[in-house]
């Protein structure tokens, strides 16, 4: 539990499979908050709400249902948004400016307000501290299952807490209506400082995770901070402020590893590492490219060392190298050295990596000093039942 | 039949299926001759060899196997690709520096070079002027038919015919070892003119489609041209190059048309038109994200008229354009007006479309006056099944 805040869900009835659905989760006061959205051109309705009302940093509640996205509903879309948040805010008696809405599901369809506002009564009433794991549960689609994290760690002198959950990835999930983050801390902090934060631990997290490489229209992670751990305003640079982007990025990294685990279809997770590469932007470019590429994803479920499909990725990502020094492993298990193949020994014991679990494809492009990573997950004929059914 | 040219086609037991895996394309006398290449940084070693030769844009004869990309073999693989051109070019009596290698199949292991020279005594003795399906045949890997394009037309007054052959795009095969095209015409050419008429044709045709989004270290596209149809050599910009241009233009799309169709478990071919991009470069990215989207893919696979996944994929491919002007048809069937649906009846009849056979979905950004396109395939349960087992 987080101290100062309420959570709750109940089933609406939006989700055509049933289930809970709809969730609020409300702080005791206005407190500092801080977001990030999707980057991609097409936004859905909630985020640009959300972007709006959040500028100064200030917000008390979170509205998000599932089941439908809000997203290429036009006008009427920004209309639905502020009339459901105008109808918690009221029930809450908190400024409607306040209340953030939030959307994942199917695109393209009306939200279904009267459901919102028939349910919301109960939903205000259920809001109780130890509501989190119900929230976890609503906002899910084509999630297995939900995905919590938590971090209790010392921040000027106080114990502090963090609690967030997550749904799908913005590049995992079908209909765009995607990754959606709420994370709550009793951290006391400026909006400013809860903003460079959430920046920070990004591309430690979600920003280096992938599926399938496509983006969604609705993503976004919301922060609040409550203050009631007691801890004197954090509102600079400095170690207090270090201790607690360290418990963030925790928070965010575990929740960004789960969502790609329970990726559509996902059965194996694995990271791609690489270093020596020329620039920060030629490493990232280069993890994402293999991560990404669908060759090397079936070569994955396949269990097969198909180093060669590494090396093709690599060729094509835009990073500089030279072919005839690369080194790649698995795991502990080098397959390729100075650019070719080690054999078929050194293939087997590296296939034993892949069929033991989660592991790490370790890049090595002898081309300069810098390095990243990209986690994500193979590609099964279970992705393509998921996604060529998914509204039928 | 092109005139001037002879053909054949073993089988020497460099596939693992067995079947024709060896092939050989000559000329009577050295031609002109023109090429482009992968733009992997991973180049396979006939890929560099081939271009190298190619500088003067002369060449007699074309030597690919199938089975071995011989890519990802460093020095080796370029003294193998020599060793066989070279034992080629003593059996053709030309010089070895006219002899063009290609290959394509597995990556990363040895060219097994004694079944070339075992098999090239045979190879040769069997070139014949209607030899090129045998040549079609024996460059399939993962295709399930021969591609094969012919043209007919008067340049510069005569008759003039080109023939073309083709294997598995560059974005569709596995192992990277993939595209694979060698035209040929009996049109007198410049070295010059028949590289600017290969460029331009690639932008109509190679260059617009997709599969996997993966590209190979061993795509290449040869043409060759004989001068037997007597024409007055073609030098320069004028009528008779553009005649050649438009049929060469004709084979290559027709080929590259068929590579799509024939893509690793494609059940689905469809072009995606976007116009009224604020740029050239725009239009093609829309386009091409459009076309590479895996959710947009996986949708067509389930006849699932989901606009609302195309939608997504413009607002990330970096065209700019309002999503509230955007329209979207499946052939002639409008399903999104000002960037929102028209409803189930729209999209039943846009599922007619799709399911009748390939189709265009046709995109207008309403953002300026540039238009491109791409041809694509759907994404299936066997793509995974095909690329997850291709080396067991």
């Amino acid at each position: 539990m987080v101290q100062g805040f309420k959570f709750a869900a109940v089933a609406a009835g939006i989700k055509k499979t049933g289930g809970l659905d709809l969730a609020l989760m409300v702080a005791e006061a206005p407190v500092a908050a801080a977001g990030v959205y999707t980057t991609n051109r097409v936004k859905a309705a909630p985020v640009l709400v959300c972007r709006q009302r959040l500028r100064r940093g200030m917000a008390q509640a979170i509205l998000v249902n599932s089941g439908n996205a809000n997203a290429a509903t036009g006008p009427e879309g920004l209309a639905d948004a502020r009339q459901t948040t105008k109808a918690a805010a009221e029930l809450l008696k908190v400024p409607e400016g306040l209340v953030l809405p939030a959307s994942t599901g199917v695109i393209g369809l009306p939200l279904p307000v009267a459901k919102f506002t028939d349910a919301l009564p109960e939903l205000v009433a259920r809001l109780h501290p130890g509501g989190l794991p119900e929230v976890a549960r609503a906002i899910l689609t084509t999630d297995t299952r939900p995905k919590e994290a938590f971090f209790k760690g010392t921040v000027a002198g106080r114990e502090v807490t963090l609690a967030g959950v997550a749904k799908g990835a913005g590049m995992i999930h079908p209909d765009l209506a995607t990754l959606l983050c709420f994370i709550f801390t009793d951290a006391a902090v400026t909006p400013g400082v809860l903003k460079t934060l959430l920046r920070q631990a990004l591309p430690l997290s979600f920003n280096r995770i992938t599926v399938d490489g496509d983006t969604s229209t609705n993503d976004v992670i919301l922060l609040m901070a409550s203050g009631r751990a007691g801890n004197s305003l954090l509102k600079e640079n400095g170690p207090a402020m270090a201790a607690l982007g360290e418990g963030l990025t925790q928070v965010m990294s575990d929740l960004a590893r789960q969502v790609v685990a329970d990726g559509e279809g996902a059965r194996r997770l694995y990271r791609v590492a690489v270093k020596g590469a020329a620039s920060p932007a030629e490493a990232v470019k280069a993890a994402r490219t293999v991560a990404t590429s669908p060759l090397v994803k079936t070569a994955m479920t396949g269990a097969d060392v198909n180093w060669g499909r590494i090396m093709a990725a690599l060729g094509r990502s835009g990073a500089r190298f030279n072919p005839e020094k690369v080194e790649i492993s698995f795991g502990d298990r080098l397959v390729v050295k100075n650019g070719q193949g080690l054999g078929a020994a050194a293939e087997a014991a590296a296939q034993k990596i892949i069929l033991s679990g989660p592991f790490t494809v370790h890049i090595h492009l002898h081309h300069g000093n810098f390095s990243d990573y990209y986690d994500t997950c193979d590609l099964t004929e279970e992705y393509i039942q998921i996604n060529a059914s998914y509204r039928s």
